[in-house]
């Protein structure tokens, strides 16, 4: 029996990953359950399930959730009952209980991008220290993961990221312009969250998949691509040094890569399989990125490339674009000016530690918040100088 | 240094296999040469090469060949010294020295389909018994054992095979009719010998991809398919029991996985390494097979089911039966029936030995050569009843 604890359990992965728990009751087990504000849905969700641990942002404790105790998600995460913590989070809720998990060695199953994305290189560094693992949850990096089963990282020559390329894929410029909230909310193939839905109609999730791909797979930006492949069926590619390359497929179903990283290494028959019909599909399509229109994952990559404290101030003001474009406040354009003038403005700490990451998302929150007022738009997008490490062989 | 032996140096899969050697000359030393027919070339690549062994089937003995040591085929492929024996004969010539090289426990790269087509249970037999290993050069089962690479065959839930579907895919079966031999030596993507090139028009050459397929993986036909995809990119794919599928791509180029089975379980960066433009390539197309313009797939999965001699008796009629299309003597559906044909009058032998296989093979081939005169043109095209064995598990 393997025992699970599920933070951001009431989000879209979290209920998805409950529903895989669900599918094997004889040999998954719910231990613990965090969330930051949905408490009925929590309460229903503790009541299902009977964990041990339970925890709500918004509730005052003991009492709210039956029997369960109340222990906090940093705690829960590092629990030696703990099996596998899933962080379902998004945004920056996770990045601490991540961590927390990661100093006790246990094994993190990642749904959350921006913890890597900030804090990527000190993650890592941890979890080669304490002999933790992290399981990438992402379907791209799941991709990844499972073509390299068998393989040595350093035959690794290229990773091919796939893209669906969002709701907005074949919109002009000009229509970018006018699209709201709700347009943007209709993935054509993926169920998610807000924020990420989002994130993946600007591109700026290819972006964040991107640097976390650099941090999962010790692989240098200069050798990470991204594919726009609308039917998300190729869910990432890895490419060998003879010429080879091995990609993981499967019918767009989060399920089925959050299955993967709480059974691997074993692989069990559950109820998500659906075999892809190829001749049913006809062809799997593929395009190239226009970053022109989709400046986001430009922004992101050059924000990995850079490094320091630049990833941490994207997500940051990332997380408050998006919000304000959901809330009307900006267009969609916007989003990615917001991000790039926040960059621009921005002060990079190089080889930052955790203080300076949360410092600077906060920084950056506050700037993209309050506006960047006088800051000029950056018509190039280009952010700030290089903000090179001298800790990792990338920066 | 890997020591190799060729057996079949002067076909195409002998002279690709002689091109990777060539690329690692630090790393891969040729050893033994052996052909059917071709000594001018043979005598030049043992110039090239300096291989201790060698052994030309038209041609007297030592002497013709320089300072190397005139050695069969069987006994050249069952050496010690042989780190790897790569056997690309094509149709017959070819399964007793992989008997012999499975028997004395070498490591043998096979390109040889009828090799498992006709014998497939014996030589699967011996390879376990004597602990040999049989590495597979075909393209689609060099992807389906990459695409395995650290995972469990009995996670494996399907195998979908890809075919490029030949010169023919779009040609109606009134146009098939008037194709000839030159029509069919044109492949559209890959560069083969003229027996594999028209089996590859006829789809035969799929059919017996699934029959080896069958054996070096043990997967049973009910759970393996073919899809034609023309590009020829992505060179077989590998559904497990979770929902996950993985596939191996490259451009089309053999030299690839000649030189997969030559440095496995290592991948060398070697020269043939050609990244694939996805973007470039705009689209991965797929189709259902077409079993009424193209039979003889069906004809050959039936025969694999059915088991016995039959398989053998596939291959040794469709061998005869592509020696008379390219004489002009057949035309392009006359393959197929004849094949047929030949099935339909073969009684078959259950759980055959060597001796029954071969001499299923020549009954096959004196029938097909004679013709089957008065033997009703079996519209259903349906082979005989099963031969079923009691030795394997499939049959």
């Amino acid at each position: 029996m393997k025992k699970v604890v599920v933070l951001g359990s009431t989000g879209s992965i979290g209920r998805q990953t409950l529903d895989v728990v669900r599918a094997f009751p004889e040999r998954l087990q719910v231990i613990g359950l965090a969330c930051g504000g949905n408490l009925s849905l929590l309460q229903q969700q503790a009541a299902e399930f009977g964990p041990k641990f339970v925890w709500c942002g918004s509730a005052s404790g003991a009492g709210e959730t039956g029997a369960a105790q109340w222990v906090g998600p940093e705690e829960m995460a590092s629990h030696p009952d703990a099996d596998v913590v899933v962080v379902a989070t998004s945004g920056r809720a996770g990045l601490m209980a991540t961590l927390a998990a990661v100093r006790a060695g246990r094994t993190v199953a990642l749904a959350n991008k921006e913890v890597l994305v900030a804090a990527g290189g000190i993650v890592m560094a941890e979890t080669r220290s304490s002999g933790a693992t992290i399981l990438p949850i992402d379907s791209e990096h799941s991709a990844i993961w499972q073509s390299l089963a068998g393989e040595e990282r350093g035959n690794i020559a290229r990773l091919v990221l796939t893209a669906s390329g969002g709701p907005f894929r074949l919109r002009s410029a000009a229509e970018l312009a006018a699209v709201t909230a709700e347009d943007a909310l209709r993935h054509p193939t993926w169920e998610m969250g807000a924020k990420v839905t989002i994130d993946s109609a600007t591109l700026m999730n290819k972006g964040m998949e991107v640097i976390e791909a650099h941090w999962l797979f010790g692989v240098p930006y200069s050798r990470i691509e991204v594919v726009v492949h609308p039917q998300s069926v190729i869910h990432s590619i890895v490419d060998f040094v003879d010429g080879s390359s091995k990609a993981q497929l499967s019918m767009p179903d989060m399920r089925l890569p959050i299955q993967y990283a709480l059974t691997h290494p074993e692989r069990w028959d559950g109820p998500f399989r659906r075999d892809i019909d190829y001749a049913g599909l006809r062809s799997l399509e593929f395009e190239r990125v226009d970053t022109e229109r989709f400046p986001c994952l430009k922004l992101a990559m050059e924000a990995g490339e850079k490094g320091g404290t630049y990833p941490a101030v994207l997500s940051a003001a990332d997380e408050v674009a998006v919000g304000l474009f959901l809330a009307g406040r900006i267009g969609f354009p916007g989003i990615a000016d917001l991000v790039s003038r926040v960059l621009d403005a921005h002060s990079c700490v190089p080889d930052p530690t955790i203080d300076d990451i949360v410092a600077a998302d906060a920084w950056a929150r506050e700037v993209a918040a309050g506006g960047v007022g006088t800051a000029r738009r950056s018509e190039e997008r280009r952010v700030g100088k290089a903000c090179r490490s001298r800790r990792s062989p990338y920066h």
